[in-house]
């Protein structure tokens, strides 16, 4: 059995399926509905992350390895930085109709990287059809009953790419260049390329898998985070000159205006990832960066450096999102928004 | 044999030792040469780096382990950001001085990270004095002849610390704790944390036998690249705020005069890493970074983004280096530099 084969050469030590049943039986179990079906509809979370994109797409390439039709749907639109590791027209993008159309067309549905049946947003009504078989991979905690044929959740493994990588090995896949790429661009983009707490063995491990074929791990960080236009560059900058402290330094913040945003000719979006630097300042335990929406009001990015819990901040100011990346909406001026957030953060550094 | 639990379990494809003997070869007759000896002296290169500093460390706590005195000395001062990573005391820095006393005074010594005699510093005269054991693991491309009575050289290895690693097998070194964080240190530094083109599947394997005994990366990232003082923040904020593009976009560039250093509060060292930063910006095949001197000269740091060999490009104009990383100094004003540059630079990129 090929499980034999993962467990010497993979994951010594697979961690255990939330539900409590060991990962190989789910893999058997999962593998078994795969090989009967020839059509497999693939779809992940609105707003898809790298793991959301480069999971559903590695699926999709080892099942048509197999003879299979796999088609990836989103009702979201594909992030430019994801294009040189996935080929063009991977990713069908449809609406509300376009998705109706779609119901009862697949032998099977797979939900990845998400259980929840309303994040999947336009797709939901398709994978949630009465009658539909439907899977259902994924790495976050659980909280609810969920109706599927099948239900691997695995909160220890670094992305859901890993669990990916699982079954395509239980389906005897051969990983290919291109299953490889998609699949690290998965895995590097929700470990922070390796830098995150839950880049540990396993993240490494899956890793070295994927290289196996050669891939050039340079040429892919080049892909994914080494093609900032100048406007984000520039953008950056500002961020990174005009960081303040806080709270005796444990609160690194920075604000970027919509006048800022337009003398960089940047726009919202080049923010992503300069958060990231910010949490580099000595001695910080949070970032926290300020931008302004066209309305004027902020939006609040968290990220915690230390042991605080950012969530339970973003939560009591009416935002949301993990103990490490969270994030609210605010009114105001910025030095208001930043008194009220330096209230609630002091009491959670305090306890 | 250790060896062949090596092979299973973490080099199944041992790359050559640079003199086309086996590597088991060489690590079965180096430890040997460690077995016997009771003391020994631990030296590397000049301005040492984390791999230096990491592999030597690592070294002669598995040595201590086995019993041995095992010391390492330095005759630069170790990089502060090392700090986290290694306890202090680990590097004793001597002066030329302090370096001849040690003369004889160990059964072995052991040349680590270099196979040059003269880039060992003061520690030279030591190392080679008539008589004297020695012994060199290195991952650099050697020429010339070498004296040791063991040299392990592998090119293909991405940092000296897997070399230790597998030595450490071969002793048959439980890799605890702080073995593995100093071994951490130099590899992940080497690699620039594991987006090098040296990160390949060695570097990957290294790294999960490494977090086998439960390291915590995201916390060892901190430690070595997560801690920059603010005037090291504000300083990189200009470098990128104020980057420019020049040859059709292919070569990125950013000035620090004497002014804007003193303006940040900032010193020339912490433009360390700043120019990777520059090397992100979209079409860029070469980043610049030209810092000026006390002197009102300039140093100029360059990084090759694509194939672009920039050893040959500061050669030119009186430097050197590696391909993809390589600086010189220059005098002039900072466009008269830059239009050198471009100059040179447009050749290479021609051909």
């Amino acid at each position: 059995m090929s499980f034999d084969s993962i467990e010497n050469d993979f994951a010594d030590n697979l961690p255990d399926d939330v539900s409590g049943r060991p990962v190989s039986e789910v893999l058997v179990e999962m593998a078994e509905i795969l090989r009967q079906a020839q059509s497999v509809l693939i779809a992940t979370h609105v707003g898809p992350d790298g793991d959301a994109i480069g999971s559903s797409v590695g699926l999709a390439l080892g099942l048509k390895s197999l003879g299979k039709e796999a088609r990836v749907f989103s009702g979201s639109s594909v992030d430019g930085r994801f294009e040189g590791l996935i080929a063009a027209g991977s990713v069908e993008t449809v609406d509300e109709e376009g998705a109706s159309c779609l119901t009862g067309q697949f032998d099977v549905c797979v939900l990845l990287d998400t259980s929840e049946p309303a994040r999947a947003g336009v797709l939901e009504g398709v994978i949630f059809a009465p009658g539909q078989k439907r899977i259902c991979i994924d790495h976050h905690l659980l909280s609810g009953e969920y109706s599927f044929d099948s239900h691997l959740a695995v909160a220890s493994s670094p992305a859901t790419a890993c669990l990916v990588l699982w079954l395509l090995d239980e389906l005897e896949v051969t990983v290919e260049d291109n299953i490889a790429r998609a699949l690290w661009l998965a895995l590097a983009t929700d470990t922070g390329w390796f830098r995150f707490s839950n880049a540990g063995r396993l993240a490494f491990q899956c890793a070295e898998r994927l290289l196996e074929g050669g891939l050039d791990p340079e040429e892919l960080y080049g892909f994914i985070y080494g093609s900032r236009s100048g406007q984000k560059t520039r953008l950056w900058g500002r961020v990174l000159l005009e960081h303040q402290l806080a709270l005796d330094g444990r609160l690194v913040w920075s604000v970027i205006s919509r006048e800022t945003l337009a003398e960089a000719g940047a726009v919202r979006e080049d923010l992503d990832g300069a958060i990231d630097l910010l949490k580099g300042v000595k001695g910080a335990h949070t970032a926290a960066l300020l931008s302004q929406l066209d309305d004027g009001s902020f939006k609040v990015s968290l990220r915690s450096v230390e042991s605080i819990d950012v969530e339970r901040v973003a939560r009591e100011l009416g935002g949301g999102g993990h103990a490490k990346a969270a994030g609210y909406s605010a009114t105001g001026t910025a030095q208001e928004i930043l008194d009220t957030l330096k209230d609630v953060l002091n009491k959670e550094l305090d306890t």
